[in-house]
């Protein structure tokens, strides 16, 4: 590990942190992790630090962790001033500790799948804050893997990262051949390898405990985008469309909220 | 009906909508909604409202809805350019329809628990998206009402309103009496009216389902702040602690997703 002090804003090493605000840094292939427990996670995660940059009083009372030390032995640590990572990062960053990483091949399909028994599958869901629920969720109720179906957001981004308090590095996804209007054929062989695939929609009969009720083996939750829901022809590519009750009256629950419950349900019978 | 063109961004009658991005208007006593589907609920809630604001092609749009007309009879309808309600409210608002409202004095806890079957109290949870998430999965969820206890932020603050898909304007609340060391003792009149309180908290052994599997006449779910939870004072003024399982090595659930599998689970057994 090695402690450099960095005053000048327009130092290099500080470009994997630079305008953090409004360009992001995932669209040049790093992973931006913000504050110590994600920072961590970063830092036990297969994706490849480059440096961690952070104020003399956050980054003393990161390294006083236990086995934080080991984690960054080989790595670059910027100290910086408050002012000066604002200048550079776009905005005030309170948390004071950042890491930059760079990506790494998702896994596949088969490896995401691996001794799963719960997934989560996403269609067009474009807002990184419920992706990022969504990992977090997902981590904390035993699910498995997050495949992507087509139109989802990148869940590496900055915000993805730190809504789902880091899980999105931890937790395995992977990606689903096709477009938006093929990518429902990728889903034949999970049904044709024992999944049962539940969508979940308001526009069926069938309510979600009675979809799990003889709790099969391995079950895929189909999550759809916020306004629309599920397209037709992926929910025709399931077996089964599951609701959650809702009262009369009120818009469906927020699609984050709808794959908790279904989570929950799931590992509520186990 | 009176629809009026404005294109001095200084007239007065935009003030209610004047720097809604730092400063908002609630601290001024006021209610704002905006889109079309939370001004609707706005103008069909106690809340007085004094005017709407918003682009020629959305008003028209509005005005088109059935029952809409109606509803807007009596109130001033001011139409702006993008331009001039992005310079009045500091942003760029492209839902482009506003309204402001003034307030009404709260509930009486009485008066929002007439009735009443299921409620959630809040302690601490100080972020308005979250307050306006358990509104809106309250809503959702046949949940009759939510009581603030001590150090809440404001559920009609304008990101409140928004992220409840406007049902803090629709679902009664009130305000339990007491300071943060004190609010506690007003849980006693429920306990002694035949409330179950249930304090929602990773750190007991009971789970949430065996909580209610006698299924309650009258349940109240006790929601903490995000980090620290509930305060040891106001678990112990309930007479049950429930959690939601967690997997190992993972955070509790942000706080508006463990109400809301609070309320399913509730609603699960009806």
């Amino acid at each position: 590990m090695a402690l450099t002090h960095i005053d000048d804003p327009a130092d290099p090493r500080l470009d994997p942190f630079r305008d953090l605000k409004h360009s992001d840094q995932s669209g040049k292939g790093l992973v931006i992790a913000e504050g110590p427990l994600i920072v961590r996670r970063l830092l036990e995660s297969r994706y490849p630090v480059r440096a961690i940059v952070g104020f003399a009083a956050k980054i003393d009372t990161f390294l006083a962790e236990e086995g934080v030390p080991e984690l960054v032995a080989d790595l670059p640590i910027y100290v910086v001033s408050r002012e000066l990572l604002a200048e550079v990062a776009g905005f005030d960053m309170h948390r004071g500790l950042l890491a930059a990483a760079d990506r790494a091949e998702p896994a596949t399909v088969a490896e995401a799948l691996e001794g799963a028994k719960t997934i989560a599958i996403l269609e067009g869901v474009g807002d990184h804050e419920n992706i990022g629920s969504i990992f977090r969720n997902a981590a904390g109720m035993e699910v498995d893997a997050i495949l992507f179906g087509a139109a989802c957001a990148d869940p590496l981004y900055r915000r993805s990262v730190r809504v789902s308090m880091g899980h999105v590095l931890r937790l395995p996804f992977a990606y689903l051949d096709g477009s938006p209007t093929t990518w429902h054929h990728s889903l034949k062989p999970l049904v044709d390898d024992g999944w049962r695939l539940i969508s979940l929609t308001p526009n069926t009969e069938t309510l979600l405990k009675g979809a799990l009720a003889d709790n099969p083996e391995k079950v895929a939750f189909l999550v759809g985008s916020e306004g629309p829901g599920l397209t037709e022809r992926a929910m025709r590519a399931t077996q089964v469309r599951a609701k959650i009750p809702m009262a009369e009256g009120t818009d469906s629950l927020n699609l984050a909220t709808a794959a908790a419950i279904a989570f929950y349900e799931r590992q509520r019978a186990n």
